[in-house]
């Protein structure tokens, strides 16, 4: 039985530990390492060995930042498996004279929604209580207990309007309605009924989104990167969030907002801070304005991770109902890109 | 019907916010100040004028580090509501010779659990995430995508350990739960099945406290200061933590553990870090040895604060009660101290 089950081709910086891992899940499964150790974020050029191996796969986990030179040279492909949740780096290379590519694209899914949940929840406690300064405080050995730090909002009396309420955005709103906040949803299209989350109390279309702005003491945006999302937050849409002072965190995907109209936005007074885990280049660089603005936080794309063990088990979870003929799960549409 | 009310007083830091915030609920309620503009922490004696204007008082809604020299010269309080969720400030003053007080003592319940758990929550976030070394990242313009702020540990693999699991330790459960964690919960005594959470995977006795330091990623103390939780955690318990490098949090009261037992916890490397934001002595000294550990994170009594609205919201429920004559909120019980 084992020689019938079809090999496994890895290409992905975390390959040697996913090897190892779908071993044990699988000791008959054979797995062949194509190529490891990429960068986790950066394109990179295959080999000739490297495209010899991958034109015989008929399964491969890849990370997508390496797939653009690829696409169109694997004939045998059916299906790919992407470590990321976001395909974009795939998909801004498609070649839109040819016709698209026959294989099944399936993403990371199901993982990045609860850690961007908790990146969310403690970027906003951090930026209601003053972390950073507390901790400022304790370097200078100040017991300060006045001002924001002592008179912050607690959750309960604050909103949130989430951009983008798929599988991520739907479980950052589950986690802030948790701690009683106010939670708006942003979809693309209408939701029929059974399609809204519980967790969010009020859903807009992306042709209001200047209600929601107005509304929301912070704004999430978690919207992947599509024609249609590009630069949605470009220009002067951001004045809406005038009044309240809003918070922007950006976990989706950086060509949402260009640069230039965050730093505008803070220094009109539009919004208040920007927590950024995207950018329009990454990694962000050491000239952009941003690194020095008091008013904004960097990390830099760690809202969520790949983690190998779970990339493991979710691939082996799609690898066994491809083996029985189910249906995959987290599908992405080829003509919308996500 | 106006002059049928009780006169309520008010003795605490916030009273003329208070004032204005109950006018506003209830117009045809009389409320004195009898002092406002109080330290939010530290005691103060009465002057001549208060005592004579608390003695008038039957219903008294007032700070609990203000009532040491007052407890027993308040002939006609009926009910006191403390502004505070612990009570201790008052009880360790109680004199043992002297029958208990009369009155009912009831506390700042319901909301401090949620501002706690927002406070627990982040600060795990902040630790697995090393969100101190981003900032310094940050402050350097430096994008640096390794080690653990790349390869941190989500929520769901973690477990914490709430010693003490009231209406605060349950809210903090069900956040964590929210989250993935796999909880644990310390109880003083056996609790029946039907005072226990959903959200405590595992119950543990007093008696039983090694085995869940053992078990747990994170231990976050909630327990109010009693004769029963004095010390707790000093000596050499915390050894039990030596395996999984815990991370001990401390929202409860200061004098479950010395700080000598902390240094030497750190040191002897049982656990890896310590968040605090209650001490033995407050404001905390600064020549306290826990201000310059690297491994410790120090906050100034601020995990949750009383906010005048939530505490006017909390009081004008129980004062409906008490013209009703139904059982209050949050009732203290004078023997044990909680």
């Amino acid at each position: 039985m084992a020689s019938r089950l079809p090999v496994v081709h890895l290409y992905t910086c975390m390959a040697e530990t996913v090897q190892e891992l779908l071993h044990k899940l699988c000791p008959e499964m054979t797995v062949k390492v194509v190529g490891s150790n990429f960068d986790t974020l950066l394109p990179s050029d295959p080999t000739p060995e490297h495209v010899a191996a991958l034109q015989e796969a008929e399964i491969l986990l890849m990370d997508p930042n390496l797939m653009p030179p690829l696409m169109y040279q694997l004939p045998r492909l059916k299906w790919m498996q992407s470590t990321w949740a976001g395909v974009d780096a795939m998909f801004k290379h498609l070649d839109k004279t040819k016709p698209l590519p026959s294989y099944t694209l399936t993403r990371f899914g199901g993982v990045f929604g609860p850690a961007m949940a908790e990146y969310v929840i403690s970027h906003i406690v951090n930026t209601e209580r003053r972390a950073h300064k507390q901790w400022e405080n304790q370097a200078k050995g100040l017991w300060e207990r006045s001002g924001d730090i002592h008179n912050y909002r607690p959750l309960t009396m604050l909103s949130v309007g989430i951009l983008g309420v798929g599988d991520i955005g739907k479980e950052i709103a589950r986690c802030c309605k948790t701690f009683g906040m106010t939670v708006w949803g942003m979809v693309r299209r209408e939701l029929s009924e059974d399609k809204r989350s519980p967790y969010v109390d009020h859903y807009r279309k992306f042709s209001e989104l200047s209600e929601l702005l107005q509304k929301c003491d912070y704004i999430c945006n978690v919207l992947p990167s599509t024609a249609e999302t590009k630069g949605l937050l470009n220009g002067n849409i951001l004045k809406s969030c005038k009044e309240k002072k809003s918070v922007f965190i950006n976990v989706g995907r950086g060509d949402v907002i260009s640069e230039e109209t965050i730093v505008n936005a803070i220094q009109s007074g539009w919004i208040s801070h920007a927590i950024l885990d995207v950018f329009e280049t990454e990694p962000l660089p050491t000239s952009s304005l941003l690194w020095k603005m008091p008013q904004v936080t960097i990390t830099p794309h760690v809202s969520a991770v790949s983690i190998p063990s779970q990339v493991t088990d979710m691939f082996y979870e799609n690898y066994q109902r491809y083996l029985k003929g189910e249906e995959l799960k987290y599908v992405v549409n080829l003509e919308s890109g996500y």
